[in-house]
């Protein structure tokens, strides 16, 4: 693992949901840029200090020298997101396998670099877009991969959030958080948050690709070079319409992720903070409340959940569903096995990179007020 | 009453709506432009037959010349559009007050013209932007009018149905189907039937203006001039963002009027669908549910509910609001009285005009892909 | 009508449901044991003054000298529960046809001797259970009836209220509160206004018998004799088990009555305060939810609704097809047609004799700690 | 671990509980009375083979031997019901700490000689009554300790469940089912797996003493001597009333459990299958929902989260609040440090012993058709 040192509660959810299943085991790590930080954390963590390391660039070379039995099989990158990029390369660079949290990097430009390293390399890598993980929204992208919702024509995508203050001021916010410092986050703030995970939503569910954008930006901190708000008119390469809502001021708002699909023949509606419950309504039917655990669901649902009905599972099981896939694949390659016919349903550096090249035309789009190609 | 012949639902509505509080008694008619049938549905209203016309001209010219005593207080237009403009300038030019089925008119042209008339003959105007009318809606209105939600920053309000089937024969829908024809609806048939209501529904309760929209449009039946589909962006002068979300195809929606509405202090969420609970969120605190006819809501709002806690009020109840402090103010202008503090709390022609006009400029958006001023 | 003066709010809501379809017409009535007040209602209502009487007897006696023609169909009685009997007694023994408020009357005594009036003197009788006039209600009823249910289980009544408030004293509240009042209420307060809504309920969805009871009640208002909470154990005649629930004191509850039956295919959930939504589970199915209005109800049920989908109706409408079922049947019966396939479809005399005998068993399990057989 | 073999979906809860937050490692264990399958267990848990057992009896003589800083630190009991007194009362004469799943043992006989032996030996014991670990259930406790309800005056508990097929063969059943044979679960069935928690999360989130029960019980499997369904009437010791409804056979029901507390001042409701959210409801304010994860909530409840706002927790993280908890207090006694404040938020001995004399009074008011004192 590259960064979560002390305080980072995002390397918690990884390490948490890594550690679910039993079948990964955390052995090394850079966890901070200050070595007395990460040392500090290997020791929380319990591991062997020969393998906590005080700088990326350290960890990646040591570790390369490690024996075939001992050496990691792939690395996880949690660092804030300027980082991604330079440390994915390192690890890459290297042959290791990678499993980088979202956005991706920083840039188009960074992206596009970061696929062809990937492809030169031929390394596995995952992006966790960890939304993707829960069942039910797996649930949604097989009734719709099997055409039970008929020509879609209409997707709706909403990413509501309020953990941003709109009345205060940018420097002090600024110092605590760095999700608002262009340094590094990059060009978005919003986008690079919440469109990412929207845009993949949308992409992983209804199979559609994205044709055009139009988007209306703003920030709301006075002070503030990123967006804290956008709402974005999508049209799709079939001819169906969308949008994606996200914001990070929205008071009340509590991670609400949520995606509504129409087609000709049903409708499937899911939410995040529900994220058990799948809604379906076909013409001239009553409403269907598909439930995560039960026996009707899809095999590719069922490969994602561990608990009976009525024990519902949520945030922790789904990040854990892109790890414990992505580990599987792995493990499929280092001893030439046939992976499990699930185990590839897992982000990868394809969708890291749309979701580089979406936010980069959404800010074009806005930039110029008109309509711009994906 | 104008319009409303056999079998047509909306005028029932109207007339159960009317005749909701003993206020308010249906007394003439002409109700179909075929005189047959008009005759016949004054039979079934159980009406003085001698009241009951071949024609609305033919109705305005004798009830116009009927003493005062039995002269009609107002005229209720429920003709399909493309009526409401000449026959609500019939009666205006006799001095007859008038409340008319939304949208207005047919467009911008025809709705600055009555306004001119109203204006010039001075007779009272409403218009049954009926969601409006709903208690829940009024005490989100109230709130918003008090400052406890704060800076309005986004507002998000949906208007969304599925009652155009989208694989069909646009001939075979027309026959039936008058929404979808531009000679009795106009330049739109989603934007007149939904938007309007929605744009209405966004003035009442933010009591903000909205500055200029971008537009998006498109029709799902293959032969269909007018569109079934729109999403819209949406400036507010005070700097706030938003999006009005509308379609007649979404498969499984049943008249979801929804709109959610995002302060610096607090966010409120009302949807048609559930219209007794209105959601409040404040910053750092649980989730608020006010529910209707409790002694705990504004005046404004009590005063438009009839029954206790827990005895649901819907749509009717909803509609005779309208109705009722419209006969109200009628009623205090003819006798001179003071009228109730609340009964000017009806959509007037001004609110009817607001719709037109910001259908045309939806349209003058879609069709030139860019922000046009309202 | 008998009762209703100024004031009275359940009146109010019999007045609305009488006249929303527009098929009954109030024309006389004696509104209070005052007659200065029923006077005074009656020029609130514009009847003739004629027909207003300052008292019930004084109204039986002339109203039953009318001729055909102008003679009553039937009378509403919306008493307090103790002037049930005594009226509708004496217009029966005139010949009148009723529709009386519920509870029927005041103790399992003049139910017994109702009934027999009622049959004796060939009257139609109908009592208002409002609730069972829910379309939701009614679609509850015919999938059990038609089996889809399998064989029934369990069934779960519940109505929970919270309109006598607890820490009072007993004296203050009586004054304005005759519900609390052996002397009015009879031998019960919350059995009489909650319990025998849920008993016809139980009776009316199921299509089940109650075999025995087991009851524990209190009162938590000291001082009262009544009690105001209530749960009952509830054994049926074909093995089911289920209970009663019933409250007049739960915080935060508003009117809140529910009833969920479970069989061996399937099993529903109905809730008075969301009534346009029937839920239903079957055997390793997803959940599915009947909303009103919709084309894929039974036809019982599209017969008792008047809009389309997504235009809720709610209190008042199922109030009203209790009114226009027993007007229809009465109509039909005076002019000797055959009344329509679902007009008999409302509470009657056995109906409400059930009820009384309902809470006179409940009342003897709880005095000798008991199973007591129905 | 003692129990929990190849196949036990339980001890893959108890596993996944326990390790989350990474303070309680798996060393040892005596998986199945088989022994093969035991061993096969420890290979997948990847254990030292040394510390995997053929039998309780084997592990508890070898594992007393060890050092102290290779002791087990607790044994956690996972086998099914009939065994959790001898391996308990194995262990506890060794001086072992025990965490036990519930219910604690096959009958009150059992329960008594346990609970001396714990107080005799002086160790520390759980139960996992694992609902009671949620943070909404812990908020809800809070809140009515602190006195913002006021008086209790009614507690309605329920556990509606549906694993149970009621149209089977017994004997078909029980070859998989041990749940409903008498050697291996005792004298109950549904009580013992549900009633159990009902009772427990009645007196934690109350804090109220039942004093008398009236139960009516019913096996709808043809041919089972236990119960799959109970209605239970509670008289507590303070005046409230209440009930608590369970059941193996409720169509669509998936681990229903619930439980809604009613006070003078306030109500509030919580429902395992929506654990984020508690409703609380004040007299004449609107409905309040808490939600987990948020910084308004009480200091228990937070110290019982892992994630920010609107990242769902559910199932395991509740179960690892038990966990957790008993492991930290059983720490700190072995380092004889101050235990946290919440350390002893855990399900004891007493209340293991507690639930199974709710059992047996149960089950003797039905056999008697009689209140029994608690």
């Amino acid at each position: 693992m590259v960064g979560g040192g002390p305080g980072s509660y995002v390397a918690g959810f990884h390490r948490k949901a890594a550690g679910l299943d039993e079948e990964i085991e955390l052995v090394a790590g850079a966890f901070s840029s200050k070595p007395e930080k990460s040392y500090e954390m290997g020791k929380i963590l319990c591991l062997n200090p020969e393998r906590v390391y005080g700088s990326y660039k350290e960890m990646a070379q040591r570790e390369a020298g490690l024996p075939d039995g001992e050496k990691l099989d792939f690395v996880s990158i949690v660092t804030p997101n300027y980082l991604h990029f330079p440390v994915a390369k390192e690890f890459i660079l290297k042959g290791f396998n990678i499993l980088c949290d979202k956005p991706l990097v920083m840039d188009l430009n960074e992206a596009t670099e970061l696929l062809k390293l990937v492809k030169k390399h031929d390394v596995l890598f995952a992006v966790t877009y960890n939304y993707t993980g829960y069942p039910m929204a797996k649930q949604a992208k097989e009734m719709i991969r099997q055409g039970m919702l008929g020509d879609i024509l209409k997707v709706i995508v909403e990413y509501l959030c309020n953990y941003v203050p709109v009345n205060t001021d940018i420097k002090s916010i600024k110092k605590d958080f760095w999700r608002l410092d262009p340094a590094r986050v990059g060009s978005s703030s919003c986008l690079a948050d919440l469109g990412s995970h929207a845009e993949n939503l949308s992409n992983y569910v209804t199979g559609l690709k994205i044709e055009r954008v139009f988007a209306d930006l703003k920030s709301f901190v006075s002070g503030c070079e990123l967006e804290n708000d956008a709402t974005i008119l999508l049209q799709y390469k079939n001819g169906a319409k969308g949008s994606i809502t996200q914001s990070q001021v929205l008071t009340g708002e509590e991670n609400n992720l949520n995606i509504r699909v129409y087609g000709s023949k049903a409708s499937l509606a899911w939410y995040q903070n529900n994220p058990a419950v799948l809604s379906v309504r076909f013409l001239d039917k009553p409403e269907v409340l598909f439930k995560a655990n039960n026996d009707y669901l899809e095999p590719l649902v069922k490969n994602s959940t561990r608990l009976p009905p009525g024990h519902p599972e949520a945030f922790i099981e789904a990040f854990a569903n892109i790890y414990r896939n992505f580990a599987r694949t792995v493990r499929a390659r280092k001893y030439m096995e046939e992976a499990g016919p699930f185990d590839n349903d897992f982000p990868t550096i394809e969708d890291g990179y749309s979701g580089m090249n979406f936010i980069d035309k959404v800010i074009k789009s806005f930039k110029t007020s008109s309509w711009v190609d994906i």
